[in-house]
């Protein structure tokens, strides 16, 4: 088990590489800062379709289909598709994959879905199990609104720590193979479940903070690395509030963070011209962020080194109603130009 | 990618042995012919618990801390913990193991998740990637029905092509080393969702049989094995309705099956004195199902050669009242004595 690191980590002995991405958002997305980077805005959040849920797998079928465009790759060249949502049993992902006619690996991680999905894609890679695998992670704003809080008709007010869904899929084909310079996925870190006992489904932040810290300690203990070592650290979507509280958890271990330390969630929308509290949230959020913005960094050498850490809050409607606290997880992606 | 035969399936290089499993089931599985070989029977439904969500979390954290005290493995000694079921957002599984300290991945496969877990575990075990690898799938009767159905106090009338979801959980532990002989999955196929048009959420039996027949149809043609290469083929939660196509659709490829193949729907219950109508189905049936009787068989060379192929119903209750058809799914698992 030479590949394992510490308890949680795997350096990969293989090239991994992300050969090519491809992100959908919504009209809202549409209108925040990183608009230049996603290939497709949707007009409008129902997508053609008539609910949200069928909105929502449109998104996903057309995101796979534009990353399989943009690679050249055909449906027979994909080894494994992985892909989860947060929509009840996974069916964001399922009813858009039906048609599709390859191996199907089901997941769950919540907002960390992106972050499992490409742990799960590099090791199958480094294993020697699959030359290419398709990898994604969506959420809609309407169609969790209505699941996790209150159908959007009854305009309730959202709280100050609350967050906003990213509508979107983002989609990443990992490759042993590429003919072209492309960022590498060098180490996984994978996220052991933190719960610290907070109830408020208006506050993930707080929630998942505690998740993405235990994931990034294990990862710079596991692999000895120093958290400057990295361009960036991000984490998936913490928004402000749960930025702030990794940087205060690591400050309180003297470790400064400020300096290349972000959130999806945070880069994302405009807080103060789009009305959305502590930042962005859900499976797109990251997924997005990654596949259209941070890919193309990579891309360009503007970004070398980046850890990437999709985190989710595992909680369920039912679970919040029957009094549970709010469990979150973490997992960390290195991605790296070398 | 040695390892990858024709387009789903894998064979594995290095020993994966299936170390230990546990099962724990409800009463009424108790009342039924494999009750000998489970573990833990629970004398009511709600297992102490207030909630039936919250019954299924302590069966799986004690089937998992079963698997664990038979193994004599600690948690420190688990690299990974996979683990799914039928709750939304996975409740059933990650409730449970937010108290154990051990990096999780989360998957969702509806009634195949232990065919989708033992398959990743595999995967990591083989690719070097973890020694130790716990992997387990949960179902609760009463929570299923009132999440996928009618709530139990309204009475409903069931169909007679309708199945009974299995209370209970099956664990497995899968890892690189033992002691004494342990049978090994020695391959395994990847299911791709097929979904034929049945639109009737009660007869799921039908909706997963074409995947079922398309999984193991390309088990038996990547890895040019005949049906017969098997002492027991077993399906995971067809029952009798969906056991009788798979027959079928095998008997017009002029391949009989009628020998060697059986479904785990049909075993779990006593159709006549029971009243499961067409069997029992819900994670936990192929899991407790492999965990309990199977794995028994395997370890006392009753059976040698095992073809475990879980089934699931990728539907929702949005996707159904959405008017969605139902998506199935199957995964393949070859598990030998060698």
């Amino acid at each position: 088990m030479s590949k394992h690191f510490g308890r949680q980590s795997v350096r990969f002995e293989n090239p991994v590489y992300i050969i090519t991405t491809a992100s959908t958002v919504g009209p809202k997305e549409g209108e925040g800062p990183l608009a230049e980077f996603f290939d497709i805005i949707l007009p409008d959040s129902l997508c053609g379709e008539d609910s949200w849920e069928k909105a929502e797998s449109k998104i996903v079928k057309d995101t796979f289909g534009k990353a399989l465009s943009k690679s050249k790759l055909s449906q027979e060249n994909i080894d494994y598709i992985i892909s989860g949502d947060l929509l009840n049993q996974n069916s964001g992902s399922t009813f858009a994959i039906r048609d599709m006619d390859i191996p199907f690996f089901g997941i769950f991680g919540a907002c960390s879905t992106m972050g499992e999905g490409m742990s799960l894609g590099a090791l199958l890679i480094d294993g020697g199990f699959a030359n290419n695998i398709l990898v994604g992670a969506s959420s809609h704003f309407c169609a969790s609104e209505k699941q996790f809080r209150f159908p959007l008709e009854l305009g309730t007010q959202r709280t100050p720590t609350s967050t906003w869904t990213v509508t979107g899929q983002g989609s990443a084909i990992l490759s042993n193979n590429t003919n072209e310079k492309c960022p590498r996925i060098t180490a996984i870190t994978t996220g052991k479940i933190i719960d610290m006992g907070i109830t408020d489904a208006n506050n993930m932040g707080a929630a998942m903070a505690p998740a993405a810290f235990d994931t990034l300690n294990a990862h710079f203990s596991d692999l000895s690395l120093n958290p400057d070592y990295y361009d960036l650290i991000i984490t998936g979507d913490l928004g402000y509030v749960g930025h702030d509280l990794v940087l205060k958890m690591f400050s309180e271990k003297n470790m400064d963070l400020s300096k290349n330390y972000s959130d999806c969630g945070i880069l994302i929308f405009d807080k103060d011209k789009q009305d959305t509290n502590s930042g962005g949230s859900g499976c797109a959020c990251s997924a997005v962020t990654f596949a259209g913005y941070l890919y193309k960094k990579l891309k360009d050498e503007q970004l070398n080194k980046l850890l990437f850490v999709p985190t989710g809050a595992l909680m369920s409607p039912t679970s919040a109603q029957q009094g549970e606290t709010i469990p979150g997880i973490a997992h960390a992606i290195a991605i790296e130009n070398i």
